[in-house]
């Protein structure tokens, strides 16, 4: 078949030339005759692999000495319960702030009043743009402040770091971790599923500060407890080694493209693409404040619903997949996570063309 | 290079026909032109693997209609937590009884310590048999009864279930399920990590009777919620679903080789040869009571560490691999499950004969 964009806003698109690794090796990883999700994670050959996963990633993000990398499950839904139980307390305060700029934040909020008291402030307005980051005058009362730096269902991105003062900044970072360099030692934890931009579902990353490790709740399930987890290298239980494998190929593939500067700059040119050609159309808009239009999830409508549903089938027909919104927000979104080439973009944007010819 | 067995008790072998069939799909699943790894979990393709696995599961392990089944994330040791959170004071007892029969039925005694009252007693003596396994006149007294069929590590397996009375019987079957027909209605749960029968590390099967459902604590994780999850289809977060991928293959496989009476037969017969051989042999002896010897895990030693040691390293080298037991017993342990041939077994023995042979 002609080639497809797959636009799925996760479990996502994956570079292709780690799909073929995989797919080369997997009934015989390193010459053992047999694949490597057969094989111990305690075997001297998957142990190396671990190692290696977690030197690449720290190399790739600029990750400090000071901060532990667990490979967990669960997700980041998974971790809207862990954070609370391993955070709250860890400044004596006994209450944390959760900043609400939309569905992902507001459910981690959500998830964690299950375990701890906390505050939730918005800081998103109607014309979805964020409001405020400083909160350095209110912070010192907190244990921690958690956001979520890119929200996938509105594609809205929260560019610079909010301002915590002395309370630990948490950060869900499922749709843009490693989408562009960050300055991690601003962050206590920073978090995400690896379904977007990292692997396969079913592995989550967790960056830790290490003096952050070692405060969890007595009730907090083991295979969540970073001090358990971080002493055992992530593998207090059997972990998800095939996802992990292939979040380690995923890795040495971005630095052999030459590292996160090159995907900085990829995906701002293929936003900035698909954000101009909207700007400029009749037909297409986006609502979100442009300060904090997401690089990873473009949305889109024509403000006609049986439109937005003749584009998504259409798309589809041409080879252009899972354009449809998220069903909580309805139109399209377009998610253009790292492994997405600035063809599929051009792909996209061409399509958009002739349909806009079409219907206007 | 030439056939390897490989013996691992977990992430451990699969079929080798699901792994080419996964291989030759790896980039273009159900001719979408993308990754099964790659696509929506809620896109109509992945919801229809999820049905047709939970047929097929259905269908193989003749589940009775009033059980649900659950595809979740955290392995078994995430369920070690999440049975004391779901069914504690579902009976209104506000205590449960964990029968201790080997290194995996204590650990996850020991986690549900963290969330529920227990008591805990020892059901195997010294010479590795199961001293008893009628509890109906103590049970009464507990919300449920859990117990762990399969003891991976010494290789104990207890055949006869449980009697307890009123109370709900839960069993950790990680390293048995699916390895012979059980009757499913004597449990209230049956919970496995699936890197042992069912597929890759990275998903867990909970099979639970429907009126189970809804008796969480408020603090349960989200995730771990079997009222949510069975209202979501397993679907509240991102399921792996690669890994769900994989256990649907294998479903399907096990029915097209005939079913579990198929593979209950062989594993009995590959179990019996390999006792019947190191019952016969002067070198290796196994200390588990005959009664109790799993048809999954079968330990054994020489009785000089220094050559176990040999006997694992020669072994390797011969492609028998991972046959060193685990860490907490020493000695040798040959993992046998399903996708175990008996071929495997047959290989292993004439190794075994070989090496008595030139150690006697």
């Amino acid at each position: 078949m002609s080639e497809v964009f797959n636009f799925s806003a996760g479990p996502a698109m994956m570079p292709k030339a780690v799909l073929q690794q995989a797919q080369q090796e997997l009934l015989n990883w390193q010459g053992q005759g047999t694949s490597v999700m057969e094989v111990s994670h305690r075997g001297q050959y998957f142990m190396a692999l671990a190692r290696q996963s977690e030197q690449d990633l720290r190399q790739l993000y600029q990750i400090p000495d000071n901060y532990k990398i667990l490979f967990l499950q669960g997700g980041a839904r998974g971790q809207f319960a862990a954070i609370p139980m391993n955070l709250i307390g860890c400044r004596g305060k006994n209450k944390a702030l959760y900043l609400n700029s939309g569905h992902w934040s507001a459910t981690a909020a959500k998830e964690a009043r299950l375990f701890a008291d906390i505050d939730e402030v918005s800081i998103v307005n109607e014309q979805l743009a964020i409001t405020q980051l400083d909160f350095s005058q209110v912070a010192d009362q907190y244990d921690y402040v958690h956001y979520c730096p890119n929200e996938t269902i509105s594609g809205v991105e929260i560019f610079a770091i909010p301002e915590v003062g002395n309370a630990v900044l948490v950060a869900d970072m499922s749709s843009n971790i490693l989408s562009r360099q960050i300055d991690i030692s601003r962050f206590g934890i920073i978090y995400a599923g690896a379904q977007k931009n990292l692997g396969p579902a079913g592995i989550t990353l967790v960056i830790i500060r290490e003096d952050l490790i070692g405060k969890a709740a007595t009730t907090t399930p083991t295979i969540w407890n970073y001090a358990v987890q971080a002493n055992a290298d992530s593998m207090i239980n059997t972990p998800p080694t095939f996802a992990w494998y292939l979040c380690s190929l995923v890795f040495k593939y971005m630095l052999q493209q030459g590292g996160l500067s090159v995907y900085e700059q990829r995906n701002a040119e293929k936003a900035k693409r698909l954000y101009d050609y909207i700007d400029n159309s009749k037909l297409y808009r986006n609502v979100v404040a442009k300060a904090n239009r997401s690089t990873m999830n473009v949305t889109f409508v024509t403000g006609n619903p049986e439109l937005d549903a003749q584009f998504v089938a259409e798309a589809t027909a041409a080879g252009l997949q899972a354009l449809k919104g998220h069903k909580v927000l309805g139109g399209m979104r377009a998610s253009i996570y790292n492994a997405m080439p600035i063809e599929g973009v051009e792909a996209l944007i061409r399509f958009m063309q002739q349909f806009e010819q079409q219907h206007s």
